[in-house]
């Protein structure tokens, strides 16, 4: 352990706790209890809970050999809280469970919480429980996150119905082709560290891979718009396997037109430089936490220009497919590559190039 | 992989789930929406919301060379309500997340699972979402349990006031003493694979250790009694670390006898093989899933001679610390050893024998 580092059996697993709970202090009436006892105790009053839960694990969702860790946190409470608000949800409280091997001090430790608890301030939620273990390799964060909605206002994935308009916030693809540059760079620096990184110009793809925001603004907006979607979901594997999520559940088929697809001028040219086509990073990207969601063909004129929001496509008959209608007005069958984790691993088990 | 067991990537992660849920009924109306959507939505009245979250780790809270995937998955949720009942309340839900390496094929996926669900049926418990990702090595299970409470029936642990009678449940150490003896015919077993493991005869701490329940049928009993504890905690660390808990958190000291301590004759018997001295397995041994609780002295009557609680102490002026009075009549302060996972891993890693 380096001379100002802190090794965790100095502190000991209470130690470490107590240090902890000074740090997470609760603002929330709706919370009577948070840490410091056998479980937390909550109130949600009349409302129904929405529980998500989601877990990032080193070598698989994240490598920290280029993930600043205060990043790390934060992105993992995004995440889970990603998932309350595709419920059209608020989320209020998250328990956070740490797992991590002797190689992180407990300043590394701190780093990481510190993300967290700013992404807790960020999103109105309060840290209410968890637990911290060590494990044999690598770092595992896992969070469950709480939320709550008056019981009319939640948005499954089940509601869409034939022609209605299919709506995805912000830009696709971003993340992807953040991510694959700071693989490649790291590549190089692998290869000689005497070269630095070179990743100046890419902020904006960087920052959707490594500190993504989740879309509480589209909730607030569409109370305010009086749009209730008829169904929703977050995009965390990709366009491409939600829709697919949303077709199977609600039984209804989906055509989808690429150049209704919004994809940042940044995100082209980087895929370009990567020899990717920009639609193709669109539709199986993944970590976008954006929110893809159906509305009936009645709320079209509220939607309609909104910055925010892109139509993109509409519901079909179930019998007629997902499809994809591409730029020179040709309709193919879309497939739902999604970003299989375990496709994934086993691709890279085996020396492959993921796609 | 061998010929009778499906890889993970022969599932897909999607298919996977799909599975899953076949499995995963939902009998309580309480839960609007399980597994399958971005969420859970549960509504559990006009009750106070208890939630308690706990990881598992191969390596660090179990071995699978010994443990079989069914208890492990019925012991990862055991550990969960376990912290529900310490608060008095009544488990509802679980979320479940499972981080495994390839090396798992599904096969032992579903029996960790078939272990979860029994345990679910076994304590009234809806497991309503989760997460299934890979790791780069072993397995690790991390569950959060919800749990229902009215407001006035919850116990905390800091309520224990001066003259309080301390109350244990069942007996301890026995799930120590059980853990010692798979580790050390893992050892024969490691030193000459042609010696078959010798458990005969020990069934009740092996059961403990691989196979714990927790005590749901002591809140029954409490409330039947009409016994409201003034503080509870379970004891997963270890009787002296609980204790310590307890009085921390309540500003009392206390005084345990260790004649007083319920200690199975099977418990005692296996601890001299070991050459290890019973009360101090029962002090510190840890992961005993019983109940540590203080009472008023006006209930003393009602707790006297019940075969399923021990007195073994009262608190006392926090001045006075936390002591143990020995069989001689001597006056000790105990020390909260606990079960320090952080100081257990590196005391291994430096090859030093745990106390």
């Amino acid at each position: 352990m380096e001379d100002n580092k802190t090794a965790l059996s100095e502190l000991g697993e209470f130690g470490f706790i107590d240090r902890l709970m000074k740090k997470i202090k609760i603002s929330d009436k709706s919370v009577i209890k948070g840490i410091g006892d056998d479980a937390a105790v909550v109130d949600f009053g009349n409302k129904k809970t929405v529980i998500s839960t989601d877990t990032l694990t080193e070598g698989v969702h994240f490598d920290v050999s280029y993930t600043p860790l205060k990043h790390l946190g934060y992105k993992a409470v995004v995440v889970n809280v990603s998932d309350i608000f595709a419920m059209n949800a608020k989320p209020k409280a998250i328990t956070v469970s740490l797992s991590f091997s002797s190689r992180y001090p407990v300043e590394a430790i701190d780093e990481l919480y510190e993300g967290i608890l700013l992404a807790a301030k960020m999103y109105g939620v309060e840290v209410i429980g968890g637990d911290t273990t060590t494990s044999l390799s690598g770092l595992i964060i896992n969070i469950t996150a709480m939320g709550v909605a008056n019981e009319e206002d939640i948005v499954y994935r089940n509601g869409a119905k034939e022609n209605d308009l299919l709506v995805v916030t912000g830009d696709l693809g971003s993340a992807y082709v953040g991510l694959q540059l700071l693989e490649r760079e790291k590549q190089v620096f692998k290869a000689n560290d005497k070269i630095q990184p070179d990743l100046e110009g890419n902020d904006y793809v960087l920052e959707r891979i490594l500190k993504p925001e989740a879309r509480a603004d589209i909730i607030e907006l569409l109370s305010k718009m009086e749009v209730k979607p008829t169904s929703m979901i977050d995009i965390s594997d990709g366009l491409a396997s939600e829709i697919f999520h949303i077709c199977t559940q609600s039984e209804v088929g989906c055509s989808i037109y690429e150049d209704k697809l919004p994809i940042d001028p940044q995100t082209v040219l980087k895929a370009q430089d990567f020899e990717m086509n920009p639609t193709i990073v669109a539709l199986n990207g993944g970590e976008d936490y954006e929110l893809l969601f159906t509305i009936k063909q009645e709320d079209f004129e509220k939607v309609k220009g909104n910055p925010h929001m892109s139509i993109i496509g509409h519901m079909t008959d179930k019998n007629a497919g997902v499809n994809l209608v591409t730029r020179d007005n040709s309709s193919a069958p879309l497939t739902a590559q999604g970003w299989d984790a375990f496709l994934k691993r086993e691709a890279d088990d085996e020396g492959k190039e993921e796609e």
